[in-house]
């Protein structure tokens, strides 16, 4: 007698370890979750929620391709053993003729595995173009969330392997954008949680053949009109150039920025608080590192008024001058009509009245 | 009358404001330097050293190819009004026919130009192969260090452009190696400092060709054995993949991930000065973010012996487990025979006695 093909067990085992807090007794070592913006919260897993007895839900959010089936295949097999149960949520965007069928069949898939329940999602996209993968996204996890709110699960797990994790760091490399894009996506965020990250793509698919489980290739993974598909080019074209390996080494520098990310994003917010409402002393500021002020000065734009999607490094930068580059230059001006600016050694952020027009 | 053509002037002002600092009198706003470690320190050029009404010196290190020659070009261009005087360093390594002869024609370009003092060195090197490149640069900073301090120069130049800085962070990506080496080359060092970070190497050649400039094509920038040569096509498969902007957007990662290392690495310095010698408390340790406490095992573990260039992420993960992931488990062993315990609450590190063997 042999064990499963060793991907399979790599697949088992990154499962059984994502979901190791959840039992119905009381949560062991339940570990803290960084969300997005570097906060480190307790998870909000509550198993008296699930009924005297009831095992929690955990919903793998499945799209019939390699990597989720993989996913779905191993809390298939895990849940027998576990003091939790599985299901499954396949989104259906409606992108492509004959999506409603692809869902339908990953859905019986998915019940052929032992998953119960499983349920299928219509989740529309109105954008094209440019905004169409973002558009999609948004609406996936719309759908996701709005599955497991109904269905009272504790968990969704999201089939993202190291390779789309190396893929998310190489594309916020090349968009110049910071630590915290570059630190990819987190293990575990709110009630989602990616089990896959220390999995490559390969590997899922050796461990569905050797299970002898089906998955759909969707051709929209070849079609370079898409970011996703030419940036997986890209890694493989810098595996040719710079030798094996690229996909690992990626995955390692996300996790180790995504660290130094959480730490200044968390000093930054502490000093924020310590800082409290303005106008604020010049000397406040000199105190603070500069990776930590540059964060702190998006804080103070945002909470001022300025739109978080719109505030760059060049606003930051032009704030930070004030401190570090002071030669008596005028208001710093942000989005969302806010200025800072300096008088007298004391720093002040608002958003300007509209002026001008009478009512 | 026009002016320079737009690439020349470019080059011109980024000399200037890399060496705003030198005049013969008081050091006007001397910028404080941060230097490989994370340390930040005050710029040693004591103006007194270049003798009474002495304009201090600064040189190019100069190898006759595209960058250095234009960095050469605007130094000779700009010392005419400027409180410092120019010359150059051509280093010879030696290791191609005719080298001697392209390092002599390099420096009469150079004094053509009006550099004076225009010297060349020698900096043999004895590896080869994949230890060709390193050597090579160790031996070329011995070489101009040499220089400085023979000639009395305050300020040595090198020609590192906005294209060589993003080839070093691409590489530092894929070798997966954190936040200090994706943050690329810092632009002053000790004596060094790199004005041209910002210019890329199309603009170098673009500045030549306006000035009638000669420069020297490097046959050994084509030989794919040479890792740089082979980051230097990685970058244009990137381009090809995902749009022009690559070596821009490396640019700018790499000095936002710069100012967080540099932040990241200051605090770890100021927990080991608080930490003071060993053993430790494991509450001291708790109260440090995990991106800190990485950088403070680092440091620990070189302190007790450990040589730094074999301390790596997973030793210091496995420090860290002792804090983070305590159940009991013995010593962790690092290189240098430096061993790492927990007892009692206690945290030890120390280079085990070679023991067993009787002198």
């Amino acid at each position: 007698m042999s064990g499963p093909h060793p991907s399979t067990a790599k697949i088992r085992y990154a499962v059984r370890a994502a979901l190791a807090d959840l039992s119905p007794g009381p949560v062991p070592n339940s570990p803290n979750w960084t969300v997005g913006d570097g906060r480190v919260v307790s998870p909000t897993v509550q198993l008296g929620e699930f009924g005297t007895g009831g095992r929690p839900l955990v919903l793998v959010a499945c799209s019939g391709g390699g990597d989720s089936m993989a996913l779905a295949e191993a809390v298939a097999h895990q849940q027998r053993h576990a003091p939790w149960r599985g299901g499954a949520v396949v989104v259906d965007h409606g992108l492509q003729v004959g999506s409603a069928q692809v869902a339908e069949l990953t859905a019986q898939r998915c019940r052929d595995l032992g998953l119960d329940p499983v349920v299928v999602e219509r989740a529309a996209v109105s954008e094209s173009g440019s905004g169409l993968e973002a558009a999609a996204r948004d609406a996936r996890y719309a759908a996701l969330t709005g599955a497991a709110e109904r269905l009272g699960a504790a968990v969704v797990l999201l089939g993202h392997t190291l390779d789309d994790q190396a893929e998310q760091v190489l594309l916020g490399l090349v968009r110049g954008s910071g630590a915290r894009s570059l630190s990819g996506m987190p293990s575990a965020r709110g009630i989602f949680r990616r089990p896959l990250l220390g999995v490559t793509r390969l590997e899922c698919r050796e461990s569905l053949d050797a299970e002898g489980v089906s998955w759909w290739e969707d051709p929209m993974n070849d079609d370079p009109a898409f970011t996703r598909v030419r940036t997986r080019r890209a890694i493989a074209d810098l595996e040719a150039d710079l030798g094996p390996g690229v996909v690992a080494a990626l995955g390692r520098s996300a996790d180790q920025l995504r660290e130094d990310a959480d730490a200044l994003d968390a000093m930054a917010d502490e000093a924020v608080l310590e800082l409290g409402a303005g106008p604020w002393d010049v000397a406040a500021f000199k105190v603070l590192p500069r990776a930590v002020r540059t964060r702190v000065w998006r804080r103070l734009l945002i909470s001022a008024g300025a739109p978080a999607g719109q505030v760059s490094a060049r606003h930051t930068e032009a704030c930070d001058a004030l401190i570090t580059n002071w030669h008596g230059q005028g208001a710093v001006h942000a989005p969302g009509r806010v200025a800072v600016t300096r008088r007298a050694g004391v720093i002040a952020a608002q958003a300007s009245s509209p002026g001008g027009e009478q009512p």
